[in-house]
């Protein structure tokens, strides 16, 4: 749902994991990125990509295989970057950010086999979606295993506290999914329960991978909190500019990865905009497409057009530039430095690729 | 898969708790049943029931809805009552058992829910399945939810070791799952991994149930090992013999709730001692009907008629019987109480319910 397919992100550069089937993706210095962050974090991460693949082991061949395609196909990894990330800003000297990374990274995985179960996807990652290849119940599985092992992980590493905030998140998370499915093709959803969807779906795996950083380095609850906000807040800007870009982001440009959200009647910010802003006519649209599920050629098209003429898109835009000021607020208690720097940055990258 | 249809179970008695939605059904002590352990456990129980009512509470309506639709539907919660039992066999004290308890009774209803989506069910435990009333998606998101709750009920109570035991079990128990499904429909499968299978999906949620009782009362290791030996074992005994209950058990008595296995195409020990045992007739009708899944009218009492031929369900519930006495033995370390009776009761009514 939020992984960013190869032509939205800054052109690749793999690393020799890559020849062991682990893509580790980092950004051109030159543009705005993730490229800081990558760099500071790359050490650890090269941990992480191990400890994942190791993770996925069983005697039950049909597990590494259908959890290898999926996690073989790359991503960026943010969220394991992040709990890495805040770790060493916090100055944690352990070896347990490197399995509670991994853990975060199973937990975003198993969301993704179960979510394309839930959504009937036929593609993930430009890949064909497992569940197309193994069948649902393969998805379902593999993605109850994974959320095991990420337990495991987290009880490994010991803290009672960051298992606390990783099994809230596990809650939170699939209360977000069932949102989303109650809301559905729901065009009356306004902007108060979306936001209730994306903090739970998306936003509290951020929070969660960026709180346990400070928690294991045992830091003061100001940190702790500090480092959660900027979670949560980026989370939800990343999510928003996820949705805008389904329709081509601020600039509406409609390339070969948009209109899945369209297609299967997901109501994201664009749309409650829109229906809100909109005319009779539109509304009567939407419900046609959303609700009705009866789409015909060009609906995309005029569904962006809508958009275009009531300024949602910018809007949306706009709002993830809100919550990535909050992200960048919270982050004012800590000294200047370069991973501070980095997260920064990373806000900037979430905001920007709207455009 | 292991619920006890409420015609197959000893007559129940409600108590004051089916009221609020909870069904707590007890057995007529004068049969062989679990009468003693549910009296042993009684209190306890009731603070069990009101943990999971409160703790599939959500401001997300589908969730406590499609939660208790299964939760309410009853099964015996023999899972929970063994914690609750082993605790108090080994000299438990606190209030932990009462949420660990609950965190097992999770694990089985989760797995229940995501069961039923990779089964295909319409029914569960003599309701329609939830799968089929709110969906695939509902069904796997319900079962996250379930699952993020029964971590933090686990990370309440505050011991690692019941945690890493919980944790692993959830591991397993997808692993046996996934190795089932591999499995599924494929006539050459051994006792070897037909009992792989069972101990993954069945058996390691027993073994972890009985093995976090002495845990939490820092009982030695030994008791620990014999409290999970014994839950292992009967764990196996009860999958024996539901495999076996599902062509009618010893009696081959094909009742209304049979033929489901046979109908899934999946290989349980009666199918695999029959198509070791029968001719080349007989196998060829085993892959027609289990393979190809082209099952006609009297295909099931013909399978059980070949079943009869060759002993298959006798030397299942023998098979079974054999288990049952190690999970007996395996209590030989406890001084006699009215609580190791009870234990011991419990496999013999696992054990008997198969004639």
């Amino acid at each position: 749902m939020d992984a960013l397919p190869p032509d939205r992100a800054t052109k690749p550069v793999m690393t020799r994991m890559e020849r062991v089937g682990v893509v580790v993706p980092f950004e051109d210095k030159a543009e705005p990125g993730i490229g800081r962050l990558v760099d500071l974090t790359r050490a650890d991460m090269e941990r992480v990509n191990a400890m994942i693949l190791s993770r996925t082991g069983s005697d039950v061949t049909m597990i590494p295989e259908v959890a290898n395609h999926l996690i073989s196909s790359g991503g960026k990894r943010l969220r394991p970057m992040l709990t890495l990330a805040t770790a060493q800003l916090t100055g944690y000297e352990g070896a347990g950010h490197v399995k509670l990374a991994a853990a975060v990274e199973f937990m975003h995985t198993a969301t993704l086999l179960h979510d394309d179960v839930v959504d009937e996807s036929d593609m993930r990652r430009g890949k064909i979606a497992a569940r197309i290849r193994w069948g649902n119940e393969a998805s379902v599985l593999v993605g109850d295993f994974l959320l095991g092992q990420a337990f495991r992980m987290m009880v490994e590493v010991g803290s009672l506290r960051a298992l606390e905030i990783l099994s809230a998140a596990a809650c939170l998370i699939a209360e977000g999914e069932v949102m989303q499915l109650a809301a559905a093709k729901n065009t009356e959803t306004n902007e108060d329960e979306y936001l209730a969807i994306i903090r739970g779906k998306t936003a509290e795996l951020f929070a969660a991978a960026c709180e346990v950083g400070p928690v294991i380095a045992e830091r003061p609850k100001a940190e702790i909190a500090a480092c959660r906000s900027y979670g949560m807040n980026l989370g939800i800007a990343f999510q928003l500019i996820d949705d805008a870009l389904d329709y081509g982001g601020a600039s509406a440009n409609l390339g070969k990865n948009t209109g899945d959200d369209f297609r299967e009647g997901k109501i994201t910010l664009p749309i409650v905009l829109s229906f809100r802003r909109g005319s009779d006519e539109d509304r009567a649209f939407f419900r046609r497409t959303l609700e009705e599920g009866d789409i015909r050629d060009g609906d995309l098209e005029h569904a962006v057009a809508i958009m275009k003429t009531c300024g949602a898109l910018e809007d949306t835009v706009e709002r993830a530039r809100h919550y990535g000021a909050m992200a960048r607020d919270a982050l004012a208690i800590f000294p200047q430095g370069p991973m501070k720097d980095a997260l920064v940055e990373t806000v900037d990258f979430c905001v920007l690729r709207g455009h």
